[in-house]
């Protein structure tokens, strides 16, 4: 990687700087740039800057001119581009790379290991200074090749179970937690939940904080109103509202692990005769673009998805120009936004 | 540019074997792809085959690999990849390019001239070998200047006046004639137009083909029932159909530039107590996704953006391969999809 020169090593890092002024080395970076003081208190801005003045620190911008070889190029390999979840986030992080003066090389993976593997090779071969993958599986090796090869990583929408990267993602159990108490709150006891898969972070979060909440709020998380779609596709989702239905147990209201999941829960229930909400309130998870545009309008949980692409990109800024950064995981909150899918239950 | 040295101009160029196979020079190209192949008749890739051999052709693969400084790096920009025309047209171009392993630089411009010089900038700094750029206006300096640096670049989605650089775009005169002709078969007479910004080849071709379609089908093209949206958006759609209303002209159709535009109209028509399509019928253009999920479902024009795509980085490596190909531009078939938001006028 891009490692600083022994002259340069015994300059005080970005560390020292934090510990001298008792403070989080990321808080300290926020108030060292001036594009991130704003979101700082100006007194903790005051004490960091007089440290660093102190110590003789040479803030980023300097620091980045010293290092070598920068190519000021990005790595991001989504999924798939046109899964309307992602282009806010390649947008946010355009923006925020922009700003510094990097650029991105976009690549989609289909999920797919092999392609992964090329796009990664691909990547490393241009020699880009840094990576953002909104592709991590739960188990996800190729995370290890990546890093093992020096290359600052930040992982964008999903973790991985060893959660050995930085990762910008949102609260999954707060919203799932939002979901669950606005559906009880109409009234709602027999509430099903329609998962993604679980071979990725998000459907087991959703999964797992649809469960505890509904025990938080005193209600049965009973299984047998529990299905997973094999994806987060509208067509999958609606493969699993079937299976739901085929078990012939009674439920009022859905949480689905996202939009397409629930936009195929629309599908099933016109296929079925049954109205929503009169018959079965959904709930929806994303708040992708035109939600507020369907038959009914979709309750859901909506999540910052630009700002997710924003923060992930200032993440591998920040450990770009300082490998000794302490990694942190960021999680954004979501909000839940009630409209026309969700009313009390008729019975 | 990536000229070919002394000894490879010697080597009988495409030019050549199309000229002696008596075909176009794309014709010959495609007939030589292995990948492209399939869209030329059987006898003429015979013909192409057999006169490149007897001229000793060097099929691309092999000339690619003799040419020096290549990057495969292609820089592609775009107005907004929020806008869900985008992200199709840039999956399709990722795709093809892969397959020939190129990588893609993405960046968004918004339609700034500063930022677009500042992007083209940081683009030609890397190197790139072609840019494929979905941001042209009629008027449009910035492309003097890269084609002026000799970089190989195609257009896509919208075109200039000049034309002179190839583009990939879909038949507006096409698109828009089966909208007219669809309400006129309905029973429609006064139709309206929602025309976008005519400061893009696609805002002034839709606004064109409306005029002279409606004078074919024996209609009249009334100027008090043309509006434009300042900018192909759902609020500056919105703000045009209440221009059109506020003019007090009667209509019962509206075919609309875009589809965000159409659903401004949607937002208008519920705040007149109108009903769509009982009091007014609306027809979108380009057939973005949900577009099936909306209420009621919209009856639109769809444009193969994934197809656009891939077909504007083929026309691009060809460009790469060989920089005296000639230049063409490409136009793709589009087709009416009728949903549910046109149906026959009540009067």
């Amino acid at each position: 990687m891009t490692g600083q020169s022994g002259a340069a090593r015994a300059r005080p890092t970005l560390v020292d700087v934090a510990r001298s002024a008792g403070v989080h080395p990321s808080t300290a970076s926020r108030a060292l740039n001036p594009r991130t003081r704003g979101s700082v208190s100006p007194a903790t801005v005051q004490a960091v800057l007089r440290t660093a003045r102190r110590l003789g620190y040479q803030p980023n911008p300097v620091a980045r001119g010293l290092k070598l070889r920068r190519t000021f190029t990005i790595g991001m390999l989504v999924p798939d581009l046109t899964n309307p979840l992602f282009p806010p986030i390649v947008r946010g992080i355009e923006d925020r790379l922009r700003d510094s003066g990097f650029i991105v090389v976009l690549a989609n993976t289909d999920n797919d290991d092999d392609k992964e593997r090329s796009l990664l090779a691909a990547m490393t071969a241009r020699r880009v200074d840094g990576l953002i993958l909104a592709t991590a599986r739960r188990e996800y090796p190729l995370l290890r090749r990546v890093t093992g090869a020096g290359i600052p990583t930040v992982l964008v929408n999903r973790t991985t179970d060893a959660a050995t990267v930085p990762a910008v993602l949102s609260d999954d159990h707060s919203g799932i937690g939002q979901a669950v108490r606005h559906l009880a709150g109409l009234g709602h006891t027999r509430i099903a939940h329609v998962g993604g898969t679980r071979e990725v972070s998000t459907g087991v979060a959703r999964y797992q904080s649809f469960v505890s909440w509904m025990r938080e709020v005193g209600l049965d998380p009973d299984p047998e109103r529990i299905v997973f779609a094999r994806w987060f596709r509208e067509d999958l989702g609606a493969e699993a509202f079937r299976e739901l239905f085929a078990r012939g147990g009674a439920f009022t209201a859905v949480v689905c692990a996202n939009d397409l999941i629930a936009l195929g829960g629309y599908a099933v229930l016109r296929e079925r005769g049954l109205r929503c909400p009169e018959d079965i309130s959904i709930v929806g998870y994303n708040d992708t673009p035109l939600n507020d545009k369907f038959s009914p309008p979709l309750t859901n949980v909506r999540i910052p998805h630009y700002h997710m692409g924003y923060r992930a990109a200032d993440l591998l800024l920040e450990l770009i120009d300082d490998a000794e950064a302490t990694p942190v995981d960021v999680r954004l909150k979501p909000e839940l936004v009630v409209r026309g899918s969700t009313a009390p239950p008729l019975r």
